[in-house]
């Protein structure tokens, strides 16, 4: 339990923001939170990228809300992983989100309505660079990290490669250099699931006044599947069914529907899609898991992620866990290959955890000290 | 390619057909093919059983429809591993199915209406039971051989334990003693995307003029992705954009877009998507996922498999895919410890391929070798 307060900020830019679609934002803002305090010469600041449907709230709690706690509240903080007592911490909501800076949901000051579908494609390049506009408007110049999980990581990475000069660490945990065949078929089954909602009305349902939820709750529940291990969810689940109240067989007997909850998987599926369904944008959906889709820095370096980080100065912390099978260890270990046939300074950490991809969101006592540690280092370096 | 053909059959039931559900069936009928002759004595018949979206039309083709093949007639024909030379094999479509026995689009002999959503739920048990008076009206008492893969596996166990004294072998591929929770939570989110579509209708669609097209959609696209290996989906497809004709950039620039396609993987699944709509029936995908969910011969003897097959009294052969991560060699491995503790006949066969789930259904030297080779000694002990 978080016992800090934070409060979310926002910074407007006139723009453009060239995209690497060819097209430009123009008149955005960008949400963002700080935690700690920067230092005089403006060299402890730690960047934290957020992945699909986090925010820039990485920590504390807002005033008033005792449940409002950061999604990375067990990492970030007073004498946590990463120490805000020591750092200053700046999370960013990404462009084309739904959680306060522009995104799809808002006005596009070129025609007056509400970009929807119209959003233009963002990509983890795109994301990276606007980060770096609010870090010159905030005055940082170089940061002592960048750190990021899953999608985060990738930002994280792209760091390294668009702005080597501004990054000395990147701490890149259950993530992966790109998405395989099956990460992009799980997504691109989320994103038909939506489009295909009648209530998508081709992305543009906020004038109807629906929300496209069947899709939503489809890709949330597909999400779920690939963010837990197997092994976790036979322990959490197995084949138990649906522990109910109303009548003695409940818990012992099959029911036979096929359209009834039967088993606890199924209500814990359920209960997810239900709960993302009400708070989370469809068009975001749309363009976060495209992003996921496209990051691929050796593309164009034929192939080649040893060429693609021959750029990169920073020092790295890899961290991925075993039972993820959504961004495996053997992807971060063509990280960790490509970086160190660029002899670049890397840790690597392969924690041996049960619950699959959610791990890197998770208490693990060997996961949190590495990054404690790889963190003291960064630190003693400011003060060295 | 085939060169035999085949003709489906019918054989109509007055029933009632007691389900485990409670329910019953009357005035049914059941499609079948059968091959090969059966023997004087009657006992070289092997019963092939189906996976959730094959049929009765197991190998062959219909006169004068050359590309009419059936969906083992790799494994099954004169001369190939199941030996039609040798062997009486018989094909029975399940019960609930779309292909021609008795489903949720007949019509109910009590109602006068079409089932469609009022289709009792059916289990494996209950496909074996009607399957085993199909071979009460062929005149067939005992089986040479009972044999599947996938759901398949599981109604060859299930003949093992309801009808023991009837079957001589068990030939059970790619299959599992039941679904684990990430089994079950993707058959829940198959059944939830056809559900909710509001072209389901409650099931009652057929009145309507309507088919749940996106939900099978999305139910296919997702099987499809468990059917597959990661690494036979990253060497057959891997980040590989659309090949298209219409533009210079076809195949080498992404286009920037979270509705087209733009990995070939997406064309690939929207297109094994479109297919799948066009011809399979909801209700039945429904009531077969639901059927793999129920299975779970264990769950009446507290869990323990050994006490389960206590009853089996057949000879086994088990057949599993390295690569196959829905139903895996550890679940066959289950069985074989089960088998092995009740000191029955097991052979054992874990095939290194590449293929994932789909390899029962594909040729690979080794495992069509294992099977003939099985079905020889199968052949021998006849003739003795």
């Amino acid at each position: 339990m978080s016992s800090f307060e934070v409060v979310s900020q926002s910074m407007s830019f006139a723009g453009p923001l060239p995209l690497r679609s060819g097209a430009a934002l123009s008149d955005y803002s960008l949400a963002y939170e700080t935690y700690g305090t920067l230092n005089a010469d403006r060299s402890n600041a730690v960047l934290v990228c957020h992945a699909l449907n986090a925010s820039h709230h990485l920590a504390g709690v807002y005033a008033g809300q005792p449940k409002s706690e950061g999604w990375w509240d067990n990492m970030i903080g007073p004498g946590k992983p990463l120490d805000t007592d020591r750092f200053f911490v700046i999370g960013v909501n990404n462009l084309g989100s739904c959680f306060g800076s522009t995104g799809p949901m808002h006005t596009d000051p070129a025609t007056g309505r509400v970009y929807g579908a119209d959003f233009p494609v963002v990509t983890v390049e795109d994301w990276v660079d606007a980060q770096a506009l609010l870090l010159d408007a905030l005055g940082i110049d170089a940061l002592a990290a960048v750190m990021g999980g899953s999608l985060g990581g990738m930002q994280a990475l792209s760091w390294t490669l668009q702005y080597p000069q501004r990054v000395r660490h990147a701490v890149v945990v259950a993530s992966a250099p790109n998405l395989t065949a099956e990460n992009i078929a799980f997504n691109e089954v989320a994103r038909r699931a939506i489009v295909t909602d009648p209530d998508f009305h081709g992305g543009h349902f906020y004038e109807q006044g629906v929300i496209p939820k069947r899709g939503l709750r489809i890709a949330r529940m597909i999400g779920h599947i690939t963010y837990l291990s197997d092994d976790v969810m036979n322990e959490k689940f197995g084949r138990e069914l649906r522990s109910a109240v109303e009548g003695e067989l409940a818990g012992t007997a099959y029911r036979y529907s096929t359209q009834d909850v039967e088993f606890q998987i199924e209500s814990y599926l359920r209960y997810q899609g239900d709960k993302f369904s009400e708070y989370f944008d469809a068009n975001t959906y749309l363009l976060i898991t495209r992003a996921l889709d496209y990051f691929d820095p050796a593309r164009e370096h034929g192939g080649s992620l040893t060429e693609a980080f021959a750029k990169a100065t920073a020092k790295f912390l890899l961290v991925s866990f075993t039972t993820d099978w959504r961004f495996s260890p053997a992807r971060s270990r063509e990280l960790v290959k490509a970086l160190l046939d660029n002899r670049r300074s890397v840790s690597y950490a392969e924690i041996d955890a049960p619950h699959g991809h959610d791990a890197f969101l998770l208490d693990d006592v060997r996961y949190m000290g590495v990054v404690r540690s790889y963190f003291e280092r960064v630190a003693a370096e400011l003060t060295a």
